[in-house]
């Protein structure tokens, strides 16, 4: 299955009072869509404030990247939150993202969890039901972005949100369509032809080959770039010329 | 100056984690207006969304308590917050209670500072306007409640934005019509019947005795009782039923 | 396996900031060891000093009681730590305590590892280790308190540190002498008269009854009884005189 | 006054888990002490671990860089701390930092007071005497490094503490010898050759011209050049080979 377009999103704003991460600025030059730092693993107010303001500007859609409360590990750490704590700390990272968004004249469009809660989503059905629970406490019909196959995406549809699926462009797949995790050899890829290669592979044919040398589907929706490691915007813009040049439209989804 | 009827308010939710501190629960079937910690210095996720299901139910009103990011300090230490970083800070803490205000089918009806933001904004103007601006930044045209005569309130009216004044059940004056500061001898008062008497004076006539004997005019359309000291809820209790007795109307301003 | 004498342990100054949850002055009269909170999921600095302050007056033994950095989750939800980064976080709140306790006169003698980091090095041999680490780099030769059999405590031994296992006055076990999980029914017992029962039992014969009926050993050099219940402190109280009218001799180990 | 040598101290440390600030590795290589900072303006625990680590390796002496607890604020911003707690604050940093300086083979050698604590102890008895306080409550003789005419300085001497004064290589200078706010045009010098120039007159002569020309005693023991500027250890590499090549033996202090 493939379609006429494709979204690219980055993570951004994830720096934090005196650090910075990601080139907020030129990531916003590239990419659809926004996944925003809500001040849980990364993000404060001012900076939140200031990427939705150019978000707007640039018609970049706006979403809210949730989080485990853990600035130290940035978020990058498994916890065993409890389900009804989780959902509400969902909410509130929504809903401050919210008042950004919307004294930008835009609005939160969609959430994506970050990290090791983006991870844990894809298989831990309690977890999954606590992103969900916070998702419509937030209100509004947002949509989900997850792994094609998640339990987030299963459970999201049973509670009627919209689901959107995502590819990575620079991580190496398994032979079921999983990711390979980071600590692994060859997770990451770091060629720039491959990376855009494997782009346009999965935004035309919905496919990419898995470290084993097989082809398994994946169907993305919106395909996900870095932006918090050296070359970032560049590799970024590279993604975005070769999915153009090879026909396919770059536009936010849905 | 007097009105009809008086708003009494307390300061709610200001547990964290495991610790509590606030009787919500109770208070809130004593007071009209509900001041909600935000996260910045009390209050988490999931405690913000049980106080705020309560207020809804009991048609008690909800407003964000804003406040310096200081868990530590419980927000009571003054900090020389840049503005665009203050205003970026109260708006992102009305964001997020909005939240939970909504799922409640409520919304958040008004913004008061809270301990060292309180007190700073009286007369400081660069974060008055940053308060100002925060509320703004949030949308809407909530009130802000401060002392008759603040910075912030003169900065809100100039922006067009309602002002509530307010009142301290429990508090010493000066001849000015400000309050004793909280280290000084007798700035808090502890008997009942003083602090009920005062709440009449207050309520029905506007005006009450300073700590030199001398007649103030505070003009107070609400009245504040605090929640976090031992028998809170039994003098809060005790000034709404001495109000009540006196014939004065206790229901949410305006 | 009997011993003479046993000790008795208590979490305290598990307040932070404006909060309070042990009542530290009761509790220090009571017990021979006190577990400090170390400011990563309780316990600020102004606390610890204050705690060390009575704890070395009482002549009771100052232990750091390590936790994850988790406030808003007061240490009880396990999180995915590196090793490395938890090696050093274990350390750093070691070092931070041993300055009050110096300052006291007195030095940290023990360490035990606090609620979700507790249950975890149980088992889990990659957290033991980290935490064996992190009390190697603070120097010194600290015993570790922990249930026996524990992954910590077999890690601890290797390392050549000493350790000094754990009973749970107020706890049920399971037949194979692990503790009881919270969630479940009759986990925390509530009974004095049981819970001064168990505490002779365990300090006299090193036994104590499992859910299931029967006798288990759990041979503990130490006990703990809670200091953030209501009636902590006269639980705890009666749970000594208890053990002193059978003539155990309640005084901090090695 | 002169010196035959002069101290060179920079900020260390000053990431935060995934975020990275200063160029640790290769400054460790230009200065002679590292103010190594200690988890409550930034910091750590693994950050301080490696760069004591490396510190011990080179000789560097290690400094304790105290700090308002604000990581927000990256330690920038005056808070009104009562002063009992910041005694407790900055005797908790030094404890922590020890661990890592006596697990690397060293000791914390002094204490330096960052960002926004650093100005105002320059004047503020209250805060500079809670700050006296914590060293002495960390015990030892730790030296303070401030400006000369501190009041930090004239406490910690009638405390019995050593003192250190301090010269910024990149800093304009009033008249009164104190340094232009960071806020005023002109307060941080660029020029290469102008810092290297002033870094060998205040290390030679004890003094450096103001921005009104005239020349003013500033006579620093340690010279304090920036880590966290691009192209820091470009510069902090000219102004040691400057000073060399003027005949300033660069050590550490006392």
């Amino acid at each position: 299955m493939t379609w006429a377009s494709i979204d690219l999103n980055a993570d951004l704003g994830e720096g934090f009072g005196r650090w910075r991460l990601t080139d907020d600025e030129q990531l916003l030059s590239v990419v659809t869509s926004a996944n925003v730092a809500c001040g849980f693993h990364a993000g404060d107010a001012a900076t939140m404030r200031e990427v939705c303001r150019i978000a707007a500007e640039r018609s970049v859609r706006i979403g809210a990247q949730v989080a485990y409360r853990d600035l130290a590990g940035f978020g990058r750490r498994a916890m065993e939150v409890p389900p009804d704590e989780l959902a509400a700390e969902v909410a509130y990272q929504i809903g401050a993202l919210e008042v950004f968004a919307r004294a930008a004249g835009s609005r939160v469009s969609y959430v994506k969890p970050h990290g090791a809660l983006y991870n844990r989503v894809v298989g831990d059905e309690e977890q999954a039901a606590a992103v969900v629970e916070g998702v419509r406490l937030a209100g509004g019909q947002l949509p989900l972005l997850s792994l094609p196959g998640s339990a987030l995406h299963s459970l999201a549809e049973k509670a009627g949100l919209p689901v959107v699926t995502e590819g990575f462009a620079d991580r190496a797949y398994t032979a079921q369509g999983t990711l390979v995790p980071r600590g692994e050899e060859g997770a990451v890829l770091s060629d720039p032809a491959a990376v855009v290669e494997r782009s346009v592979s999965m935004a035309r044919f919905g496919v990419v080959a898995a470290r084993c040398g097989r082809t398994v589907a994946v169907r993305p929706r919106s395909l996900c770039v870095h932006g918090d490691t050296p070359g970032a915007v560049a590799l970024a813009r590279r993604v975005r010329r070769g999915l153009e040049e090879a026909g396919v439209r770059v536009e936010a989804f849905g």
